[in-house]
C-alpha cells in the first residue's frame, strides 16, 4: 500500500492510550498494523501529563479539527457519553470517513440514525469494543453466524455487576461492602448506577439484539432489573438449590407477541437470573463477560473473555481499524459496502408485550409460619396454570418463614395474576424477591 | 446485486446436505443468503436416494465439471480426505475461483501451497469449518485479534476424544467400552485412529498455529500423544487432585528454542492434559470444543461450541460463502485481496526442539512399597532442578505402590534426564503414565 491509513483518535483516556500503544508498537502483531498511522489525537486538556509522549503537532483540544483533517481516513471515537460523541460521529460520516467507536450508549440510542447516515455516505461504523470488551462478538455475529436462524442471545455483559455477584457468591459479604471494594479496585465507578441498575447491560443487549435479529428495538422500553436490591440470602438459597445468580441480558425470538405486521416480536430483558451450576454461563466469574448464542443449525456457541479494561477494549478497537484498513486495500472508491460489515437493518423487530415474555421464575415469599400456607400458594398457582418445579421452605422461626418457589416456564402475565392473588393471602407477608431462572 | 453468487458444491454427505439445506431455506437468515445459488453439486453416486431432491441438472458425478462450470463462482469442497480434494481445490484456484473448504487434512498438509496459489490467483480460500465445527474461530483469529501479540493457543479441538474423556470422567467405564459407545452413537468412526491417536487434533492445531503466529510449521513433526493408553485410574487420581483430563492441542511462542534466524520458535503439541477444575477448559464436556487464545493486550478469550456435526459445520461453511459473497459486492475485479481474509503467511515460524518445550508434568510411577522410594525420587528430581508441586502415594498393596508426581514447569529435556535416572532405581518398577498439566 502506497499510503498509510490515517487515524484520528478522539479521546486519550485508558482506552485511547491502549489503542495508541498498539498502533505505535506494531512488532509481533499483524503486519497490517504498521500500515496504520495516528495522524491526530483530540484530548480534553492539553496541559495534562501523560505516560506516553506524542509530538506536539499530533495532540489538539479541537476534536472537530481532527474529524475534518483531510489526512484522517478513519475516526476512532473513544470519548464515551452521548455528546459530543454523537455529533462528532455524524460529522465524520458526513465527511465520508469510516468510524470506529467503543460507545455503547450512543449506538444503543442513536444506532439507527448513525447506520442510515453511514450507508448513505458509503462508510463503515464498526463497534466491536461497544460490547464485551475484548471478546470478538460483534464481528462473529455479523460475519460468522449469518447462515443461521438465530433464536436467542444471552449475555453476561456487565463486568462490574459480575464481579460483585461473584464476590457475593463466595462468602457472606453483602452488596454494599462488595460494591465499595469494587469501587476502590476501579471495577465500579463512583456513581455506579449505570452498571448496578442494569442500564449498561440494557444498552449492550439492544446492540446485540439488533445484530442477531437484523432490526432495532426501542432501547428505552427494555424491562431492566439491576442488582441493587439483591439479598445475600437469595444467593445462598440459589446455591442450595444448585444455581449461581448472574445478571443476564437476553433477547429472544417469540413465536407470539403483540402482533405488529411484518415485524419480528422479541422478548428482551435484563434481570438477575438463577443459572444452573453446570450451565456454561455459571462458571463466568469476576469481571469476565460471556455471550451465548443459540441458533439453527449451529446449536449453542459461547464467547468468553475480559469484558472491560484498557487492553482488551483497545484490542477490539484496533480490530475494527484493521478491518477498515483491509477493505480500503480493495480500492478507495468502492461503490458498495460489504453488507456483512455495513451497519444494516434488514428486518423490522419490536419488543413484545412484557406480559408475553415466558420465563422460569424464582420467588421468595415472606409468610407466617402456618401449616397451610404452602398449600394455599400451590392452589393459586395451579388455578393460574403456573406449573411449579419446587417449593422449599427456608428459615422458619417465630417471625415467620421464607418460602422459595421455582416455577416452570410461564408468561409474565400469568405470573403477575398469580402474585396478585398470593399477596392477598393473609398468611403471606410479602413477595420479597423475584428473579428469572434458566 | 444483479447476479447471484454461484456455488459449486463438491460432496453431498452430512455437511454438504447441511449447506444445501441452509442455502435452499434463506428465510430468517441474513438476507445475503438469498443472493447465493447452488449451481452444481458433485456426488459420488448419482443413483443413491437422498432426503432432499435436487433438479437432475444440478447433480453430477463429475467433480471436475463442477469446478470448471463458468456459472460457478465459489467452489465449496466438503468431500474430505486428501485426494481428490486437493487437486480440485488447486484447479478451482487456478481458474480464479474462491474456495471454501472444511478439509483440515488438506489444509494442514498443503496449506502453504494452496495459500500461495490463491494469492497468485487473487482468490480467497476460507476454512472456518476446518477447526472447531460451528465455532467461529478462524475468522476471529484472522479479523478480530490482529492487534494483539498472541502468546498461546490452547484447544479442545477433537469432539470424539472429548466425548470419550467426559464419559470416562463420569464413572468408572474404561476406554474400550466408551469408544464402542461413541462408535455406535456416530461420535467415533469405525476406524477411530485419526481421532483417538490425536492426529486430527494435530491437523487442527497446525492450522490455528499458522493463523495465530503468521507462519506455517511442519505438521508431520508435531509431538502427538493420543488417549489410547489412558487409564481410568489416571482420571481418578487427577480428579482426587482437583483436575479434569482433556486432550489439549497447544501452540505457544517460545522465548528460546533451537534458534533459526528470523524465525519464531513455537512449542506445539497434542497431549492428554490435567486441567485444574476451575479453569474455563475444564467444563467443556461431550462433543463440544473450545479454543482459548492468550495474547497481549487482550488477555484470555475463549470460543466454545459444538465441535462437529452436520448443522454446526454447515453454519461455518455458509459463513465463509457469505464472506466471499459480501466482498464480491465491492466489485468483481478487485486488484487486491483483503489481507485479513486472504491466506497470508507474514512471518517464518518453526517447531522448537521438543526438549525445549516447558510444561508441568503428571507422572504415575509403579514402585515397590518400600519406605525410602519417595525420597530417592525426590532426590533425583532435585539434582536435575525439577521442582515438584506434589508427590502422592496411591493404592499401596503387596504388589507395590503407585506414586503420582506433579512437577512445576520444566523443560522436557530435564524431564527426560530425570526419568532416565528414576527408571534405574531398583524400587521403581516403571513409569506408567506421563501427561501434561496446566
Amino acid at each position: 500500500m502506497s499510503k498509510k491509513v490515517g487515524v484520528g483518535l478522539l479521546g486519550l483516556g485508558t482506552v485511547g492510550s491502549g489503542v495508541a500503544s498498539i498502533l505505535q508498537n506494531p512488532t509481533d502483531r499483524h503486519p497490517l498494523v504498521s500500515d496504520i498511522e495516528i495522524v491526530k489525537i483530540a484530548v480534553k486538556d492539553l496541559s495534562r501529563t501523560r505516560s506516553t509522549t506524542f509530538p506536539s503537532t499530533i495532540l489538539t483540544d479541537d476534536a472537530i479539527s481532527v474529524v475534518d483533517n483531510p489526512s484522517v481516513d478513519v475516526v476512532v471515537e473513544v470519548i464515551g457519553g452521548i455528546e459530543p460523541a454523537r455529533t462528532l460521529i455524524m460529522r465524520a460520516i458526513k465527511a465520508g470517513k469510516s468510524v470506529v467507536t467503543a460507545n455503547k450508549a450512543v449506538i444503543a440510542r442513536h444506532g439507527e440514525e448513525i447506520a442510515q447516515a453511514a450507508n448513505k455516505s458509503g462508510v463503515y461504523v464498526l463497534i466491536e469494543a461497544a460490547v464485551g470488551g475484548g471478546i470478538p462478538i460483534i464481528e462473529p455475529l455479523k460475519q460468522s453466524l449469518g447462515g443461521n436462524k438465530l433464536n436467542r442471545v444471552t449475555g453476561i455483559i456487565n463486568g462490574t455487576t459480575n464481579y460483585i455477584l461473584s464476590r457475593m457468591a463466595k462468602g457472606d459479604e453483602v452488596y454494599e461492602k462488595v460494591l465499595n471494594d469494587a469501587q476502590s479496585l476501579g471495577y465500579a465507578e463512583a456513581n455506579p448506577a449505570a452498571d448496578v441498575e442494569g442500564l449498561d447491560a440494557a444498552d449492550k443487549i439492544a446492540i446485540l439484539s439488533g445484530l442477531a435479529f437484523g432490526g432495532n428495538i426501542d432501547r428505552s422500553s427494555i424491562p431492566t432489573q439491576g442488582i441493587t436490591s439483591l439479598q445475600s440470602r437469595d444467593i445462598d438459597y440459589a446455591n442450595q438449590l444448585g444455581y449461581a445468580i448472574k445478571l443476564l441480558a437476553v433477547s429472544e425470538r417469540l413465536n407470539k407477541g403483540n402482533e405488529v405486521p411484518n415485524s419480528l416480536p422479541l422478548a428482551v430483558w435484563v434481570q438477575p437470573t438463577l443459572v444452573p451450576r453446570d450451565h456454561p454461563l455459571a462458571g463466568v466469574n469476576g469481571v469476565n463477560n460471556a455471550i451465548l448464542i443459540e441458533g439453527e443449525p449451529i446449536g449453542e456457541v459461547m464467547f468468553y473473555g475480559p469484558g472491560a479494561g484498557a487492553g482488551p477494549t483497545a484490542s477490539a478497537v484496533v480490530a475494527d481499524i484493521l478491518n477498515i484498513a483491509g477493505i480500503r486495500l480493495l480500492g478507495d472508491s468502492n461503490q458498495y459496502l460489504d453488507p456483512l460489515l455495513a451497519a444494516t437493518s434488514w428486518r423490522k423487530c419490536h419488543l413484545a408485550n412484557p406480559n408475553d415474555i415466558v420465563q422460569k421464575n424464582y420467588l421468595r415469599l415472606k409468610t407466617e409460619d402456618s401449616p397451610g400456607v404452602i398449600g394455599h400458594i400451590g392452589n393459586i398457582f395451579g388455578k393460574q396454570n403456573v406449573s411449579i418445579q419446587s417449593i422449599v421452605q427456608f428459615d422458619a422461626n417465630s417471625s415467620g418463614a421464607e418460602i422459595v418457589v421455582i416455577t416452570h416456564k410461564v408468561s409474565q402475565g400469568q405470573m403477575k395474576h398469580s402474585l396478585d392473588e398470593i399477596k392477598e393471602l393473609t398468611a403471606v407477608i410479602g413477595v420479597e424477591a423475584k428473579m428469572c431462572c434458566l
